[in-house]
């Protein structure tokens, strides 16, 4: 495989999936994952570890990290977590990470995990411990997410000043990697650049960070330019931009995956990523999720005429 | 008005028809351009002089500019010119700007003008000479454009050089302003950053430099925070993206106006556009134009909560 500059993870399986009312079988999780790392990408959320009461769409979890670890051993599979208890049940599968969110907006985080910010900030801190017990090489890592960095559909504005507490406590408390997260699309490139370039001075250069951008309101590309000039290095992408809101009927969910590794690619950065295959796992997807409205911009131009992308440069 | 710290151009009623098969009528066209002026847009470019033969949807431009000029006498009118026949057309009914065009490849530049580059150059020396003598004030400006300026769906890439090289002959004609645009939406922000930065480099600071970006593969909008970085404070934009491609079924055309209004509104630079405003002429244009796809996601997602725009505030 080549050489890396950028890592993008796909976390349409579970961000994706998660938004889609109907629930995709497991084998056909399976099929599309599979493509997914047949076309390089390097790190795939499979799913998450929530009570599937509420999560039905991803009850299947724990097999997902199973078969994938199975076919795929070199992709890094990634499961989200809300609390202990998640990482009590995500642990034992095998995942290479354990993504840990809470959220900046405390009305968002009562809302999505039924407690108050600081007894997140607590469990985030026993999460620690438990990796450390059941794998005292620290091969899984512990992500610390803070979702709603950028603001809050209930709340409104969330402080930077709040966003920097956040991530200087989670890497305080152990985390090997933070997450900052516009989980429904208000930031703009302004303020990108300040939160990533204050929080990485906050947390130092040895803790990975990761930037998650929802495209509901067309600037996720804008946004990860903004992160990438700030020295981000990992983003998340989902394929087709599945999920969107609920509110707001055509927005899109997460950044286009096809869309970033394009930019990405043309801008000289490697992501060992095959574009072609990228496209083919698309249409996986979308078979298995006939009607539901997918988006993205290269997926119907297609490549400029010419385009050699940076990871097939000599 | 509010101080503009940067300045937004509607192209729509030019780059947009013009890409559209139904020819829009005149008193439609004026109901359109009429709320764009009213949501604060300080430039329209609302039509071109070139043979209603080749774009029969622009052929009312004469009556365009003289009705548009009687109504909003503080908005700033741009009409397009393919060369001199144009300018001498386009001069008499009293725009505040000719911006004629050649393309940066040569394919492009024979197929769109029919004729060698060099020639667009002669004829743009012709151009000015001509302003200079019917409007020896120079209150009409003129812009000299560069398209495909970042690669061409027939040449392929187009070398840097050669769009700096463009660059220095038209502003050493005498330019008011230089217009740099991705015809075809090929660019790439690292592209852009390079390109922008070099021409401004290359004529000096007293010109005007503004961007011209398609959507094409959803880079529009990192394009322009690109552009941004390296100076540029004039940006084009089409209303809804109107256009496209008729080779790329569902790809947007200009990058649309509304979202790049938020974004720079978000950003903290002022349009002195009104974003409701601006949605609502949107919507008279889509009333016009029924069944035709237009794009955008500002529209769909609406403000964020609590937002307040760079122009409102303080």
């Amino acid at each position: 495989m080549s050489e890396i500059d950028v890592v993008v993870q796909e976390v349409g399986p579970r961000d994706g999936l998660q938004n889609v009312e109907r629930t995709m079988p497991t084998d056909a999780k399976m099929e599309w994952i599979g493509a997914v790392c047949e076309a390089g990408v390097p790190q795939v959320q499979v799913g998450s570890f929530v009570p599937p009461r509420l999560i039905p769409q991803l009850a299947d979890t724990g097999e997902i990290v199973r078969r994938t670890r199975e076919g795929w051993p070199d992709v890094a599979l990634s499961v989200l977590i809300p609390n202990l208890k998640g990482a009590e049940l995500a642990l034992p599968t095998g995942p290479d990470q354990v993504a840990f969110v809470l959220s900046a907006s405390a009305a968002h985080n009562e809302r999505n995990v039924r407690r108050p910010v600081d007894e997140s900030l607590a469990d985030f801190a026993r999460i620690v411990a438990l990796r450390n017990e059941l794998d005292p090489g620290r091969r899984v890592k512990v992500s610390g997410g803070i979702a709603t960095a950028f603001g809050c559909t209930m709340q409104g504005a969330v402080p930077e000043a709040e966003v920097l507490r956040l991530a200087e406590t989670l890497a305080e408390a152990g985390a090997d990697r933070i997450g900052i997260a516009d989980t429904v699309g208000y930031a703009n490139p302004g303020q990108v650049r300040r939160v990533f370039t204050d929080v990485r001075a906050a947390i130092g250069p040895d803790i990975a960070l990761g930037a998650h951008f929802h495209d509901t309101r067309g600037l996720g590309l804008a946004n990860v330019l903004a992160a990438l000039e700030a020295g981000v290095r990992q983003f998340d992408g989902g394929m087709g931009g599945l999920g969107g809101c609920p509110y707001a009927p055509g927005a899109t969910g997460n950044i286009v995956t096809e869309d970033l590794v394009f930019m990405l690619e043309s801008m000289g950065l490697r992501t060992g990523i095959d574009l072609e295959r990228l496209v083919a796992a698309r249409r996986i997807m979308e078979a298995h999720l006939p009607g539901e409205p997918t988006h993205g911009t290269f997926v119907k131009a297609g490549a400029p005429k010419g385009f050699v992308p940076a990871s097939r440069a000599a």
